[in-house]
């Protein structure tokens, strides 16, 4: 019964190549030698990889999750199989510099064949995002020997990467953090401390691990200002790259969560019963920023994980509404009528809806986002650098919790679909729902991003980014205004932006003299400007779908195109207009929760 | 880390005796026995129970789940300890007649005792809901002969019930059932067919199942008309009540679910190897009826399961959010300071009020709808039992429904506060989630109640329903502006309600002309509504602690009501402003999912 199913390749190809014209990218020098085949040719591999390794083990690792017997972790060999296979395709370098065995594709690709990995098996495909996010800061941070010792094993797969960040008495308040890093003789470190919830810790997928391991340097000033960046590696690595003896880094338990079970969840020990030697990255006390640069792509990938799991759910919803025989209209009372397909139902029809609305429109987000990056990496001049980076900044906590939000909300509609065969563990909808509600949590919970968008990024640089993001908007209200079709919609949008952005400048002042007040109600701007967000990326796909439905090639293209329309309606008409009440909250500087004695609950 | 707080028992003896004074029952005469003394002695063994028997098993049986060898039903013993306490109690028959062996309890107490089983462990606790069912069918449908062989052993939990609805081919749609029913010679029947997702369906925890079968008389008309009624035991009873032989109801397999997973889920097979022997219960072809005489109380007790899963999660979170140190206020920047309880931040408290403001107030409407039901059975006039009996029907959708969404909503937000916690095992809060997310399904899905409602029960005897709901929220706003603190309340009750039926008004010419686009956003009705009603019980609840704050017994008291009427405000601004969004598509009669062509996904 397990649909291995993992994407719509036409709204993928639709996606890159129609709304975000990656082929242009092919007009610079980096990505040079590539072609629209070269990307295809990368994107086939990857969906053959996906739907041959990573897809068939899905609930297998679901129902077997890691052991460990106190002396190592074992894992279905499923797993390593399909890393392996990841490995021989070159993914893991896939952005890089070709001297670096990489592809030199452009980031929007790479996002897209990641994309389907992780929709294929989310939690064997977590191996595979740290192991890069580890990489991009060590090319970035790390001092030359560093980059000799890990970036190649990294790349190549030999060595996996973790970021051991979150401490058991701190949580999300990094300024908490306790372990420590002590100088040595020849310039190396020894870590002492612990960390939780620290995917892929541990286990013998690869020869190593390389840990970046957030530490304090005794003596450096208090919070986040004397936080550092260690590479911590399993196996200690020699000068000629071998292997040497092992670290004491140990594993202290394995975390048994609801779902995301296939990936190693770990307690580690730095230090405890040996010694651990790191090596700083970068400069002294700098730790937290190096960590960040890695931390935002890898919110890039958490929303790009929300919305894979939601788009399975939503295609296995989408084959099991259109086979199974369900009942009759509500005006047919004979029956002796045959049963109609569930699709026949306007409910069903409308969780359809809503799922192809909430995961299309965040998977368009979600690749705008790597888009961005490319803009931001090889834009053509350093303004145009410079702008995506800023745009970037405001909306990747978007990018990270909408999806986290919304599609884990499709994957609890795919199971409805299902009726009560969804709840069984004999279809996979379930899975998607358990792996999905992770999200909402990992790298920044909901409440951390609703913080770092209203109390620092719509404000930052008197409010920049938050000018260009109107500015992108605009520009897209008004090619849709030219559209009879979508003059609504503009309208609609436009309408919705002024909401937000008015409520904000009433609620600036506070921000600036009261800020506890002001923040009180982040997570209602959160979800406001987020809905805003996803309505202007259907509307974005709405003006090109509408500019190709005339000369649509076939039955089958028509469609298609009239389908993402319809979608876009959809989002216009069912969830625009909760913006409004997003708002409500923040329009009245509403003190409910502060003004809420902890006794009176 | 396994939370057996159960309940806030302060609640439960506001909603009862300050809400909806339940000690004027006991000047009724089927109650003249009892007194706010024995009504506590009730809810005090059921809290007993629950706590000591109940709760220490809950992840138990998540985690080793009903095993099926081929032969018998393996189930870990503390279920069934659990079970045999609960027998001892009496409480499978709180509510019956003296002379049945019952303590002829309100239903409101009954239902209030349930409540605190249902919290503790919803999978054991289903047995006993089942049961209790099962025995009101057979005492008011039944023949003196069932009762005699089947309702005493029911009442003392000898057998167990179970609701043979559904068959694999069917689903929702009832009329499609092809379960028959033969008569034979005695005026007996045989089955033969398949039934699914049949709870309590196989184990060894009673000595005998009292099946309740939904099939057909050959002959009869085809359709819910045809469909009868029939008790099918396990094993079959002989005249003087000693088992005998075992029927042919055949387990032909386990169900294995994302939650729920106490609770035996099953495939039968009827009369498949030999002879399936059923008893009719009264007049042929009218099964349905009877079977949803069952399903009402089935559907009250669904939206009670649904609140004390989310009852639970917010005290699991609430106790976490006041022990758990992480963090400072957004203004403070000094890392030595200590750092905060959780529930000290805005966001934390806004995710603990959300709880509360969801889980008292769908618990306020199940505990008013248990109310109605003693209206109904005791009301002081035949004008009041109708009253009542109709308005239970009109609010029955909502009272399943609601809390099925919001109480599940409020157990995401319980993980959410303990972080990744929250997503481990380690901790209760993820159970209650992946438990809770059935109730949408079972019982009539969330589709089925909107279908209900709007294509039903607003309409049914020329909207007699709908204007007695009126009456009462008119009283309840009436009351509530003579207060000045609850005043802007009452108007935003009364503006919302205005829009509700005011959109319902536009809508009955399309329901009676074209019920396919009228009905096609039925859901978004069902949503609106139930917020409404919502919002309405948590006026009645702030009227009482408006009126009693003054006069309250110390200062745990007032907090009490202080916070009722703190979640009664978030509610009313935070909650009911979505009401206008949610009728966005039906003030439009928008027809976005009817005219989406199944070809366009």
């Amino acid at each position: 019964m397990q649909d291995a199913q993992i994407i719509k390749t036409r709204d993928l190809e639709f996606q890159l190549f129609e709304v975000l014209e990656a082929e242009t990218l092919t007009q610079r020098a980096r990505h040079a030698d590539h072609s629209r085949e070269t990307f295809n040719a990368a994107l086939e591999t990857a969906h053959a990889v996906a739907v041959e390794k990573f897809a068939p083990h899905n609930r297998l690792s679901d129902e077997h999750e890691p052991q460990f017997d106190g002396q190592r972790v074992s894992i279905p060999h499923e797993v390593k199989d399909a890393l392996d296979a990841l490995r021989a395709t070159g993914f893991l370098a896939a952005g890089k510099d070709y001297e670096l065995g990489g592809m030199q594709l452009p980031a929007v690709i790479s996002f897209a064949c990641l994309s389907l990995f992780k929709s294929a098996n989310i939690a064997t495909s977590s191996y595979a995002m740290l192991t890069s996010a580890n990489a991009n800061v060590i090319e970035r941070f790390g001092s030359e020997t560093q980059k000799r010792k890990y970036l190649g094993a990294l790349l190549e797969g030999r060595a996996f990467g973790t970021m051991a960040l979150t401490e058991p008495q701190a949580g999300s308040s990094l300024s908490d953090l306790t372990t420590s890093a002590t100088p040595n003789a020849h310039g190396t470190y020894s870590l002492r401390g612990n960390k939780i919830f620290i995917s892929g810790g541990d286990h013998e997928l690869s020869e190593n691990i390389v840990h970046l391991v957030l530490a304090r340097i005794p003596g450096g000033p208090p919070g986040v200002k004397g936080i550092s960046l260690f590479t911590v590696p399993k196996f200690r690595v020699n000068d000629d790259g071998s292997l040497g003896a092992r670290n004491d880094v140990a594993l202290a338990g394995l975390i048994h969560k609801m779902g995301w079970r296939g990936t190693t969840s770990t307690m580690l020990s730095f230090g405890e019963h040996g010694e651990c030697i790191g090596e700083l990255v970068g400069e002294p006390h700098h730790g937290l920023a190096y960590m960040f640069h890695m931390m935002n792509e890898a919110r890039i990938g958490v929303g790009l994980g929300a919305v894979m799991l939601g788009y399975r759910g939503y295609l296995a919803s989408l084959d099991y509404a259109r086979e199974r025989p369900q009942g009759r209209h509500p005006t047919n009372k004979n029956p002796l009528d045959p049963q109609l397909p569930l699709i026949e139902h306007a409910d069903v029809r409308r969780m359809l809806l809503a799922q192809k609305a909430y995961v299309e429109g965040a998977y368009a987000l979600c690749l705008y986002a790597a888009r961005l990056v490319d803009e931001q990496n090889t834009g053509e001049s350093d303004a145009a650098r410079a702008e995506a980076a800023l745009l970037l900044d405001l909306l990747t906590p978007i990018v990270k919790s909408w999806p986290s939000q919304w599609c884990l909300e499709a994957n609890s509609l795919a199971i409805q679909i299902h009726g009560g065969y969804g709840y069984t563990r004999e279809y996979p909808v379930e899975q998607f729902y358990r792996d999905n509600r992770l999200n909402m949590i990992h790298e920044g919970t909901h409440g951390i991003q609703a913080l770092d968008l209203l109390g620092r990024k719509v404000t930052m640089k008197q409010g920049a980014a938050l000018k260009l993001f109107s500015r992108e908007l605009q520009r897209t209200i008004d090619a849709a205004r030219e559209q009879e079709p979508l003059k609504l919609h503009a309208d609609a949008l436009a309408a919705a932006w002024r909401d937000v952005t008015s409520t904000l400048e009433a609620l600036l002042p506070t921000l600036a003299s009261d800020a506890e007040l002001a923040l009180a109600n982040a997570n209602a701007f959160l979800e406001a400007f987020g809905h805003v967000v996803l309505a202007w990326t259907w509307l974005r796909q709405a003006l090109v779908a509408h500019a190709a439905l005339p000369r649509a090639n076939g039955a089958a293209d028509q469609d298609f195109y009239r389908g993402k329309l319809h979608a876009c309606q959809w989002f216009f008409r069912c969830e625009l207009p909760r913006v409004a009440a997003m708002l409500a909250p923040l329009r009245t500087l509403d003190d409910t929760t502060l003004s809420m004695s902890p006794q009176w609950f």
